[in-house]
């Protein structure tokens, strides 16, 4: 089994509350609490004090919190985990505590507020869990690497499966059985199997209509294996493509290969994302391209950076994004290519081992 | 096609605005978008005024928001949905405009604070929306009741697959395949399969762990489809079943009985809870039950009601909730029972469709 550094990441955050001026911080976010302490379930709360870790559930994760949370001792609350943890912050003559803005709704800040006394202050926060989640160490690098393997491993039985009449939910349920067997977690996002016209969606969960005898079939699917997510997109084509259908196929994949070559240590995400639109441009396809070059991939399946229009973040080494254009035609079908890979010291190196050669599926 | 009744929802929404004293009221939250107004896919956003209606969404979406959106004008935004809705409330000279508190973050509710002049108000509100969708409507029931029925048929595939030595996730997939092929939009929530000691982890998702040759295998799934979720669990035994295993069982069938006679409209759903609770006391097993009674189903798998310890909420016709509880011995093994039901004018239907008897598994 891969030991996780939760001590080491810890302390990296504990450093980057001395770097705020807090005293004290709650995490409640799943993919954040996983990370910092190896919780893998839900109503978590991990209280990080100078000194002093906390970390709260209720009844039902007795044992799963015993069994998994690290550097932090365990409370089980009987009400609301905020209640309890606003017990030991109170305790405190006064502080600054940290809190996840774009993770904490309203009211439950509101909650927060009413629950400690007036010298404890609630600073809202951005980000700052996922600026260490954003480089991945080498045991996360490790278990991405597994993930990948096995995405396209299960997208290899749904490329299997794809031919004329064939309904878009069988060639999703075959992808998402196979991860069941091979002991996924599960998937890492509705699994997309847009054929023909629907691929002009370029978010079309698989649907119940049947593969046309004519036309590109989108398959866009990742599982999680361990906690850590894949995602890929691969685009087929079933019956005999047209030379205009194959034009547009090598300028995806010319513009994501060029996007590929963009990637490296210290470039803003921005113009990765521009490199990738130019060369749709050059072929003029870029109106049809309606989305993002990119996103990280982690415990979540979105996470920073973003690679969009004008994005300034720069990419540094153990970032690991998702290299995906696409064109989406109205009236005609979508072709998306999309790999993951892990920005090194140099370049990047691409991690999904699946051909991105045009493949054509007979159509009797 | 079932006809959704979108503007007699959106009537009775307005309704309730003028009730609350409100001008108008952002949506965020896809369930509420999709019961509102029928958009079934992410970043969405309705803005409600008196007299006006406009979905907002982003270029992804074009296509489908088109199809979808029912009783609003739909504008396609070039940046976050909240800039673009924060233009046309910024028209109006002063306005108090509702949001969802406890589905908005801290973060964006500043946002739209820095949006708006200073005469428009934000009126943080909780539940305002849910209140609503607790109630099911004619069509919303006809779709649950298709959702549990296809929940109970894909449920038989995977009681078929349980045997010593399977691996709790190639029960898991099988369930999961057949809801697929049956054209399920996914499941509700990750398949819970927990065989032998793992059954005593209340949440204990399907992992790669064989069912050992003698204990109790839970399994609890649900899947969705067009929208609306289905919740149910069963146990089942492997080997012969002890007369101790055989007495829990049998209190736990007899607690989710008498849950399920103790559902009525007026009765306070903490009273529900209370006489489960009541009944596993009696067999001496209360301290093993360490959940609530059951919750509200519909387009999320956890809605109110929430049946548990003294909850004031009193049940309704039309609401749909699960009865469902479970107990967890450590080092044992666990046994939950539940069904959906809806709450009728003089008791309650339940719509699970499947045998309560405990099944014994041959261990060969």
């Amino acid at each position: 089994m891969l030991r996780m550094d939760y001590s080491g990441r810890q302390k990296k955050f504990q450093q980057t509350l001395v770097d705020e001026e807090l005293d004290g911080f709650v995490v409640t976010h799943p993919a954040n609490l996983r990370y910092l302490c190896g919780y893998t379930s839900s109503n978590g709360l991990l209280l990080l004090l100078a000194g002093r870790r906390v970390f709260f559930t209720d009844g039902r994760y007795t044992e799963q919190a015993r069994e998994e949370v690290k550097g932090a001792r365990v409370v089980i609350a009987k009400g609301p985990l905020m209640l309890d943890a606003a017990k030991f912050i109170g305790k405190l003559s006064s502080a600054a505590v940290g809190f996840e803005a774009d993770l904490t709704t309203v009211a439950t800040a509101k909650q927060m507020r009413e629950l400690v006394h007036r010298r404890i202050e609630w600073k809202p926060t951005s980000g700052l869990i996922m600026r260490q989640r954003m480089i991945k160490d080498g045991a996360e690098l490790k278990l991405i690497r597994d993930a990948v393997k096995l995405g396209a491993k299960v997208y290899e039985h749904a490329a299997k499966a794809i031919g004329p009449g064939v309904r878009e939910v069988e060639v999703a349920g075959k992808l998402e059985f196979a991860a069941r067997q091979a002991g996924a977690d599960g998937m890492s996002f509705d699994t997309i199997v847009a054929a023909g016209k629907r691929g002009a969606l370029p978010h079309g969960r698989a649907s119940t209509q049947a593969i046309p005898r004519h036309g590109f079939v989108v398959v866009d699917s990742g599982v999680i294996l361990r906690g850590y997510c894949s995602d890929m997109t691969r685009t087929v084509h079933v019956g005999r493509v047209s030379r205009v259908e194959r034009e547009w196929y090598a300028a995806v994949l010319e513009a994501q290969l060029v996007g590929i070559a963009a990637v490296r240590p210290g470039v803003p995400a921005g113009e990765v994302d521009e490199a990738v639109r130019s060369a749709l441009r050059k072929a003029k396809l870029d109106r049809y391209f309606t989305h993002s070059t990119g996103h990280g991939v982690g415990l979540e399946i979105h996470e920073p950076p973003r690679l969009g229009k004008e994005q300034p973040e720069r990419l540094e080494p153990g970032m690991v994004v998702t290299i995906e254009p696409g064109i989406y035609v109205p009236g005609k079908g979508g072709i998306r290519i999309e790999d993951m890979v892990v920005v090194t010291g140099n370049g990047c190196e691409v991690l999904t081992p699946v051909t991105k050669e045009l493949i054509e599926v007979k159509a009797s």
